[in-house]
């Protein structure tokens, strides 16, 4: 490599910027082995540090071996990248706009449709049941074939639901139960089965953990959601290192899955690279599989065609959009899915909570004391400067992380609205509104510790026992 | 492309010329898919077939798409390629010597040990029994750390022996006998317990088979297993699209192995490329897991640490280089390795019995008349051309397939050298010598049918049934 490293790096993508860090981090290894002259390694060197923050000027991230930037231009659906374009995918959600990822675009560009209200009336009717705060106030906004879904129900046929969760440590937070809250309405409103997925063996696969204590997260995490309330008879939990041991209809969909899926087209989705361990790189047959009732020979007596819905943020899509290509080529339906937007950090809505930062959630674990010091420490607050320029303002909620997370617990939907208005107009100050999201959460935090205490080992064990369900297929 | 095809194509590797004519195909057919001008389709056609010639020239063989030649340099241990290279990797045995494959060669280029006298003299010492006559032979020539097994062996530690085979078809053929034959001696002489892996979930991603279909043949193949004559008792035969669903011990040694091996190295290992599916990718881990003992915890009770020994044909030793580099990172032992030569192909020692080329095998199936049909007409001579040449130069044994197989099957060392002075000095006739290969086979074929006539469905069941085996650990 003669040329200059700054020649024309501004022209390259950050994925070919990547490459050129990675090729020149190589040559310099294979110098050093090679016990090449001192200057020779130390101009390969200042060449790579050079590389390395072209890199991260280039992304606003330091550069990671074997991590390479996620392919934009894909999600984008071959649009060129804009300085403020929204980044998404299942590892990583960012965008510059403090109201968060624009979902219109996302929709556009995931090619997926809108929940709108004709869809919402549509359930209401279906289900004779006012539809959900989240399907109210756009929480769950997009959807893949929910009117597949809607006309097959009502001529009788049945459906089943699918969720799941990467028990990537024993703490969930607030942000967690979104899928869960909202899978247990609708399961409650349908009334059909319900599998649950927790991805052990993938976290197992991205994490420095061993399979036992990914196992041992699966259970605790496990203990979390049964505490949301699920019914027992109608639901299966199932930790993959677990259950891909006990079900063969499960592993038949996997390999089936996998043998449609090319390296190229997980390199397209998911941004794996040539570095990637096997395991991540066949991992998503083994979400995908689910979405497919001949997984679970046990519950639906070994029928291959019954439908699955699949509740998820759409950080998941990605891997739904693979399931529903390979779908029509193993002879299976393609699941139907409803997404939801991300659960904001704590810090503001340009990420999603996340548990590995804790100042950015509130865990399920947090005391009464905890949950108002995090709030009224760091939540992000779309109040004026003083109280002054707050009265005559007035604050906005559109950035306003407090309002956000009312927008997801407060059932209310008038008091809702004259919180957003006396907000809005600088009546209500931020501190009282955090008053009001504080006095929301805590019991209802209580309320599921409480719960969950009473969840009992037993109590996994059965949920996590592959079994048939109360319905007949 | 702007390039003539021709203008270097000579100094290109066949691994660069596979990717030119892939590249091109691609072209082709986007060019037919935008539906641009005649003449332009025309010159990338023509541009298409003379690129694949060229890769014809280089390698001997037609392009296939998604199947790039083997990436003969890591064979070699980078060596660069001579004319006269055999070419050996699990799906391709080739050599251009009538006389089989160099496998004093191939032990350099594998890095595995030759099969010495001293160590056969030490099996006869630890198993009190004289070496098989495929040890005394030379047919088991090469292995790894099988003096570990030993030295355990005589400290009173036991091991377990570990074969399989990929079931693509119902028919079986005498060369597939080779690793049970010897397998059951070994299993006699240490009394251990084996497990065999029928790897349908392989011949199901690389083949055009239903799952269905795949198990189908793993049962009947698992019908000419047991007639080897196996013990119920002390042996385990499993199907991988069976019992991956039915032991989580063996799931979780394949994650772990799928974790601790990286696309770079199945490619480099296995030639796979990016067209290739993640189910071929990720299957190296599915045949690397059963040499770690936890994969059965019914047999061994949980134990981790059984070491394992894996008698197979040369061309699987990828798969367990593989494993062997990887089984200290997950704290399992390596597996020790007794490694075949290949049985060859009626027509010559230059490639291998194929049962996809029923002229070039000898099936289990076969009548008596066909066998002696068959080998008379298609069995290569290293006879003289006429009798008279014949009796005054004598036959040359080292290229005479009729003389390879009774040394695969003719127990008597004192007859088959007999054969082979009588041969050599052209006292014995090419017709003569096959026609004590005819009677030598023959018996052996029909006693295998009557075996396996009586071989029920319900005995397949028994042997394929997760079950503790008549060992203590």
């Amino acid at each position: 490599m003669a040329d200059s490293p700054n020649c024309d790096l501004k022209s390259l993508s950050p994925l070919q910027l990547f490459e050129k860090v990675t090729e020149q981090g190589e040559k310099v290894r294979a110098l050093k082995a090679g016990k090449a002259p001192k200057d020779e390694i130390d101009a390969a060197v200042r060449m790579l540090l050079s590389l390395k923050l072209s890199y991260k000027t280039a992304t606003g991230q330091d550069y990671q071996a074997g991590l390479p930037p996620r392919d934009l231009t894909l999600i984008n659906n071959g649009t060129t990248k804009e300085e403020d374009e929204d980044f998404v995918d299942p590892w990583t959600v960012q965008t510059s706009n403090a109201k968060g990822v624009d979902y219109d675009k996302l929709i556009v560009r995931f090619g997926s449709s809108k929940i709108d209200t004709d869809l919402i009336n549509r359930i209401e009717r279906a289900t004779g049941q006012k539809p959900h705060r989240f399907l109210r106030r756009g929480i769950f906004f997009s959807h893949r074939d929910m009117d597949q879904i809607l006309d097959a129900y009502e001529n009788k046929k049945s459906f089943y639901l699918y969720t799941g969760r990467g028990p990537s440590s024993q703490a969930m937070h607030v942000g967690h139960l979104i899928p869960f809250i909202f899978t247990k309405w609708l399961q409650e409103v349908f009334d059909v089965p319900l599998v649950i997925q927790l991805t052990d063996d993938e976290k197992y696969l991205w994490k420095d953990l061993t399979t036992e204590k990914a196992y041992e997260y699966a259970k605790e995490n496990a203990k979390d959601i049964i505490a949301c309330g699920f019914d027992v008879n109608k639901t299966f939990i199932f930790s993959d290192l677990d259950y891909l041991g006990t079900s063969t209809g499960f592993y038949k969909n996997i390999v089936k899955v996998q043998k449609h899926v090319t390296f190229n087209q997980v390199k397209g989705i998911f941004g794996f690279t040539d570095s990637d361990c096997i395991g991540k790189i066949s991992f998503p047959a083994i979400q995908a599989a689910p979405s497919f009732s001949s997984s679970f020979p046990q519950i639906f007596n070994g029928k291959e065609n019954i439908q699955c819905l699949i509740p998820c943020a759409i950080d998941q899509d990605p891997y739904f959009r693979m399931t529903r290509d390979v779908a029509p080529r193993i002879g299976q339906p393609k699941p139907a899915l409803l997404h939801s937007v991300f659960f904001p950090a704590l810090q503001g809505a340009q990420t999603k909570m996340s548990a590995s930062d804790p100042n950015s959630s509130i865990f399920l674990t947090d005391t009464p004391k905890q949950i108002k010091t995090k709030i009224n420490k760091h939540a992000f607050s779309g109040g004026r400067d003083t109280i002054e320029e707050h009265r005559k303002y007035g604050g906005n909620c559109d950035v306003d992380v407090s309002f956000m997370y009312l927008t997801f617990f407060l059932e209310d939907d008038d008091r809702l609205e004259q919180l957003k208005q006396a907000y809005t107009s600088g009546e209500l100050l931020t501190g009282e509104l955090k008053k009001v999201l504080i006095e929301t959460l805590q019991p209802l935090i209580a309320a599921h510790q409480e719960r969950r205490k009473k969840v009992t080992d037993e109590m996994v064990k059965q949920f996590m026992t592959p079994r048939k369900l109360a319905f007949e297929f």
